[in-house]
């Protein structure tokens, strides 16, 4: 597959809601998932890291409604824009989320994502 | 400034169409600009050729309406999307482009810019 491909593939799954999916498919081993935020989530190494991250934060979260935009591709890096309109758990606060990610591929697989956050 | 604050200042000039403005305020003498393209364009090094290169574009089409979002900020990078209606001189042809632009500040200056397309 080429990342044009890879990113297609990504930006159909999260579009169809299967965020879950689209990492254990895509993320490599090694992969290296980036926030940018202070604090436990800014940076986590490995599959497992990032699937725990993405459980705490399907948990901590309710998610009314999302789009997701692209991919933009350039080489063997794309970038995704998601949208979403969202209630955090914890405190109640309902919120619009509207960040971008910027994927990077080797390899056939995700070996870094790195969040920006408008 | 931070990082933030040249990114919330280049999008407030690319909204005012200003983006000739925003090169010369903050693209460092050393800018790479990439473009996912081949050719000439692929990459140009030195704020004279990235100026060069935007004043190509800029005589190569005629922009009729633009939306500009973000900045979407991480650490030393920002992401802004450029959405235009625009014709090709040269073919007549009129299309919409959607596209991200991701850049990389240090000490102050743009070092990089490299742009993807959807």
């Amino acid at each position: 597959m080429t990342v044009q491909d890879i990113a297609n593939d990504l930006v159909a799954l999260c579009k169809a809601g299967e965020f879950d999916t689209a990492g254990e498919k895509y993320w490599a081993d090694e992969v290296v998932s980036i926030e940018a935020m202070p604090g436990d989530m800014a940076r986590v190494e490995g599959k497992d890291a990032a699937r725990a991250k993405g459980e705490w934060w399907a948990g901590a979260h309710e998610v009314h409604s999302s789009t997701v935009e692209g991919p933009y591709v350039n080489g063997d890096q794309f970038v995704v824009r998601f949208t979403m309109d969202l209630t955090q758990k914890a405190s109640g606060q309902r919120m619009t989320m509207d960040e971008v990610g910027l994927y990077t591929v080797r390899d056939g697989k995700i070996v870094e994502e790195r969040f920006f956050y408008a």
